[in-house]
């Protein structure tokens, strides 16, 4: 076994989502543990934290509120959308990490993100290869979007698809409650994949879901929209839509792109308003009751409503990490196999290297999409509903949430 | 004992809340095992369906089904939002009524809702009384709002109130995630009354709640309000909002004005996009990133987040209408005493004459508000915190809520 003793760094990168913090207390209970590993650094606001030489010494903590961190949403030691330069182009944040890494002996760095975090994983484990600084580099996939290629599903899908088909289910309950007709438009995010909106689709299993879905997968047609409102609601007295922040023209333009507003910093307009702009819409062609609900933050932070599958699965990922660095695995993230035994779900973790992953995103299938591209196919039911499996045994007091309280030490 | 034998009927109005059906279940269960009560009807749609005699013969459902009532959000009988005329006026309805009662033999009028409720029943009790027809006629209270006269609080509002904390600290958690920081608005419903949205502070008691609270109680002024977030934003490098949908300028007039859009049949103006506008002011205020949350339908319908001391309570209220209608009580509306007993929260149900509680609005003491008008007081949390306790065990199939399928057979 090729042995290497060294600190390690975990950092955590993109928007939050109810378990991340559940990969990262894999990566840093298990880093902990290992005889390899001879200190566990947390940077603050990810990448950002190794440049500026913050790093909290995770071994001062108490275990108990570590623990705490598998029930915490948000990414508990802080995040970044700190996008780093091409190496060839500009190397100055590169010299400063290796420095940094020679100054702790960090010999090995976790990074905990989705698409763009996994960019920045490559291209640091590419440039330590470059220097000859021996490191090992490994990316812990979390994304709400499940748009990480390689991997069966990413950790922190689940929880929001079960936070979006329960939210769907009882609004389904309240929009179907007078007995003059109600039109819901409900916003869910995803921008160029339409994983999470298609979750809305799970409610339908049970009674309760929507009439229509709108994913990015599919160009949408403002017409066709208009028409497939109309028609059910001329046939129900009622129609409930769940739409994706991300659909879009045929020539690529957002539905929503009259709100667009900001920038995230990485280049991708800030979406948002687009169940308004439809509900106006859809008011001024039927004349119904219309109401526009985004879920907004909700759905990436709504830690009450986590899949004990995803929890367990994410700490996985963190373990993994660290397990397989330590047995000399480098440049790769952790990805999910699905394996059915006896028909029954399980899944294990596998190695994909981080050249593949890097900026390509997984969409639905166009075939788990019906021909008209207003709903999902049971396909996508089959791939979803194993994964919100399981009810986390939340801590609580006074009957309100319980989070992680970490000291955030700096580390000599 | 004045017993007065006869078939029920139990309507619900208004919007729903996440316990209104635990109110009816303790009204049908307690129905169903009463001795003087000869029949159990379902008015459809409230009021509405005892016009157009579309009445569900409740002993005919599944006690199971009927049980899983208690965990279903949403109206499970239909509501509406008919407002009968005044008797004086108009008294077409009054007559229809009482021949519907006459045709069933109706004894007993249950009605389940919030204020305009209370006033469709204290209207139908007198003209009862003055036509001579023997029938006792009680309101069961709900309301998220919290909003109605001399009840300590309402059915429904714990479990919204405790929606509103719980997603407030779990977006908390999200907007302090990035070292640059953010300003977030909530948008809390509530006309009238503050009581929802002052449930936001309920997080503050765990280091997770908003740095500002903007209640109906007090005026609101644009000038303060930009002037108190710049300075927290200053301060801390972040800012979390609370907001009323009904907070108003000294006139009167909303702040959400400019978004009104359609009418809910009673001639409230159904409020909307305030988060928007008020996250759009402080963009151009502050140049900070600003993020609008609408909780919407949400918070009144979150039966996942239920309290199980609302859902007893609720349950509480049914029961106690129909034993109190059947040892002799009429034109009363069922309301809460709370009792401290050894330093513990207990409850214990009261009568109010509804002629007391129509159209009269509850709203927060002004002394439970610090005095700047943008925060509140310890006596609130004090008050509110018993309200929210407890964990139901909610039914659940494959991870999702388990409502319940009521048949809803009609009467012969």
């Amino acid at each position: 076994m090729n042995e290497l003793k060294g600190a390690c760094i975990i950092g955590q990168s993109g928007g939050p989502t109810s378990v991340i913090n559940a990969s990262a207390y894999g990566v840093i209970d298990t880093a902990l543990k290992s005889g390899a590993i001879t200190q566990v650094l947390g940077a603050e606001h990810g990448i950002k934290g190794v440049l500026n030489d913050r790093l909290f010494d995770m071994g001062l903590e108490d275990p108990e509120e570590l623990r705490l961190m598998k029930y915490t949403p948000s990414s508990a030691l802080g995040s970044c959308r700190y996008k780093i330069a091409d190496p060839e182009k500009d190397d100055t944040d590169y010299k400063r990490i290796l420095e940094v890494f020679k100054k702790h002996n960090v010999r090995y760095f976790f990074y905990n993100g989705g698409n763009d975090s996994m960019d920045t994983c490559h291209k640091i484990s590419a440039y330590m290869q470059s220097v000859g600084y021996d490191c090992r580099v490994m990316g812990v996939p979390k994304t709400i979007d499940n748009d990480l290629f390689g991997t069966d599903h990413c950790p922190g899908y689940a929880s929001a698809a079960k936070y979006i088909a329960t939210s769907m289910m009882e609004v389904y309950q309240d929009a179907h409650v007078y007995d003059t007709g109600m039109i819901v438009v409900m916003e869910i995010m995803g921008r160029h994949a339409g994983w999470l909106t298609a979750a809305a689709a799970l409610a339908n299993e049970y009674g309760a879901g929507p009439d229509l879905i709108y994913l990015p997968e599919v160009d949408f047609s403002m017409p066709r929209f208009i028409e497939d409102v109309k028609r059910v609601y001329a046939e129900k007295g009622s129609c409930i839509v769940a739409v994706s922040e991300g659909i879009h023209y045929e020539d690529g333009s957002f539905v929503s792109e009259a709100k667009v507003a900001a920038n995230d910093g990485f280049g991708h307009a800030q979406l948002g308003g687009l169940a308004a702009i439809l509900a106006q819409v859809l008011k001024e062609q039927t004349g119904a009751k219309v109401r526009g609900i985004e879920l907004n933050l909700l759905q990436r932070c709504g830690a009450h409503l986590a899949s004990e599958t995803d929890i367990e699965e994410s700490f996985m990922a963190g373990k993994a990490a660290v397990e397989n660095a330590v047995n000399g695995i480098n440049g790769c993230m952790i990805g999910f196999e699905r394996v059915i035994k006896n028909g029954k779900y399980t899944c294990k973790t596998k190695l994909i290297p981080l050249s593949e992953v890097a900026n390509v995103e997984k969409k639905i299938p166009r075939d788990w999409i019906n021909e008209a591209g207003n709903g999902v196919k049971s396909q996508f039911v089959d791939y979803a509903l194993p994964l919100i499996q399981g009810e986390p045994n939340l801590p609580k007091v006074d009957s309100l949430p319980r989070f992680c309280k970490l000291k955030k030490i700096l580390a000599k």
